[in-house]
């Protein structure tokens, strides 16, 4: 199948919107009755509103997953072209990232998956660009990688233990108190706080990893949020190669999501809707109400809305949201990625 | 509610079998009507045997759980006297850990864990005493780690890469089919290959770290499996230790265990009966059939044996287990904990 999202190019085609897909859900619906009144109405097919839904229809509930796009994954997906998958979106796993990788024992793909680095083909160097030489240097990746570690643990070293006193538990950010002080902080600041001590390439590559990872600037990058990732990644460089960009699967994400899909539906309780961007969900009554950009309605005894912050505006709730979540969406993501 | 497992000891009572457990059930049965036939039948009440029926349970199965002692959670559960919470066995976890950190999440317990590193009170040294001087070695935690790190690293070093290469997929052991040549090697062996390299006292350090991990001997300690340990641990030193003893709950393991039996117990489909040590299984014409040891019989579609090797061979099953299983259950565990 083939989904409306991405593009690709030949040189026979030119430019064509649109990629092949597993993650493509065809038929786009299985609804026989839309009058009926779900128990849970999931918005969102990516992997929160698929677990969602599919946990909720193993616990017995019938479940109705209503999605914007014609795919499953939402963000994390892929397409396959001559036999080699492309990633459009969230590529890696790893076995220390807890929840995911507990569902990926699940369906059994702990073997299913295959490394990012290759450089038998391809460039086999790291390039560093300043801008501020006329030359750019060009390093191995153990020279690269020296240069990292001693930034990156210039960058987290608050507590002189590699930010393991100040965020022991990886998974409860604030267990220790003092973490609150960093929440303020953004990578910029920290940067300037250690600037003295940063030869000006460790600075330039150290900025750079930031940045590849925030995908936002320095500024609006949250220097709490880069010790959560540091700690989440065993407080090491090499623990964020492995979790971070090491660890991909060979049939795409899209081969991983699809899973959740086929055990949901394999229930016997799983309605779906694709092509459904909504425009309202009112709740009143015991009852909430959903209804579609095109204007078909469902009804559920619950909601769960998966919708990510950057669209969550185009859609009206009743009663309102909290303020703070009003705030949140009218900001978006950080995340400067496209 | 007070275990018949375990002892304790005050100068007033002196050694008295049992000590309290939030683990142990009360009443230890809730079985009305012992005739039905439940949809699956699991033997055992340890952390698989409870992961399955809740599982199960939730699934929409009626489940009948049967367990030999009075209480949950096998090897791995807690007392607490005088509000200090003793763990009678398995101790720690880490979010390193994905398939119990899942259920960590599940239960929201990600805040309920404090470390096991307090040297504020009593010994904070590291003694080792080899048997071959009179006085024995005191040196710093410092001197113990760059002593245990040198020589896990030889230990473990067997590709150039701190096992990474031989081992790159920790839950995917022979994901690299090199790694078979290691599963006939014996701990011994690995020391023996690398001896030259070992100074006497990190010979004896290594030695003592291993034999505290196995709980074997160095000759019945796979080599294999200690590499599948290092690289579950993030292939380091500090990984291990992370991972394999520095987080506790601070309620102890069986805070933790009576979580899954409160779940299953809240689908209103679970059936219990504790203190039934069984004595056969029989899997005749579509139906099992489990006898207790005290001549009580009953039947299910299915049933989950979670019983350890140690005293599964306690155990008659119809059809016989298969001719590997019952090697080694004739062999049982090599760890030697009592």
């Amino acid at each position: 199948m083939t989904s409306r999202d991405g593009y690709q190019w030949t040189p026979k085609t030119g430019l064509v919107q649109g990629v092949p897909s597993i993650g493509v859900i065809s038929p786009c619906s299985n609804i026989k009755d839309s009058n009926r009144t779900w128990d849970v109405i999931v918005v969102g097919a990516g992997y929160c509103g698929l677990t969602a839904a599919r946990d909720a229809a193993i616990a017995g509930l019938n479940v109705l997953l209503i999605e914007a796009r014609d795919r499953i994954g939402g963000r994390s997906w892929s397409s396959n072209i001559d036999g080699y998958p492309f990633e459009m979106g969230g590529t890696w796993v790893h076995w220390g990232q807890p929840h995911v990788w507990r569902e990926i024992s699940r369906y059994q793909m702990r073997n299913e998956l295959e490394s990012s680095f290759d450089f038998s083909r391809g460039v086999n160097h790291f390039q560093l660009r300043t801008g501020e030489e006329e030359e750019s240097r060009i390093m191995s990746h153990a020279e690269e990688d020296a240069l990292l570690i001693s930034g990156l643990e210039k960058l987290v070293n608050v507590d002189g233990e590699m930010g393991r006193k100040i965020m022991p538990y990886a998974h409860d950010t604030f267990h220790n108190p003092d973490a609150r002080k960093y929440d303020t902080m953004s990578v910029r600041d920290r940067i300037n706080e250690i600037a003295a001590t940063l030869a000006p390439h460790e600075r330039a590559t150290l900025e750079a990893f930031v940045l590849l990872c925030s995908c936002g600037t320095l500024e609006t990058t949250s220097f709490l949020e880069f010790l959560h990732w540091w700690a989440l990644c065993g407080y090491t460089y090499r623990g964020c190669l492995d979790l971070l960009i090491t660890h991909k699967f060979k049939g795409g994400q899209s081969s991983f999501a699809i899973k959740f899909f086929q055990e949901a539906l394999g229930t016997g309780r799983l309605s779906y809707a694709f092509n459904s961007p909504i425009k309202s969900v009112v709740d009143e009554d015991g009852k909430v109400t959903l209804t579609t950009r095109d204007g078909r309605s469902f009804g559920g005894r619950r909601l769960i809305c998966t919708v990510p912050l950057n669209v969550l505006n185009t859609i009206s709730f009743h009663p309102a949201l909290d303020e703070k979540r009003i705030a949140a969406m009218n900001t978006g993501h950080v995340n400067q990625c496209v």
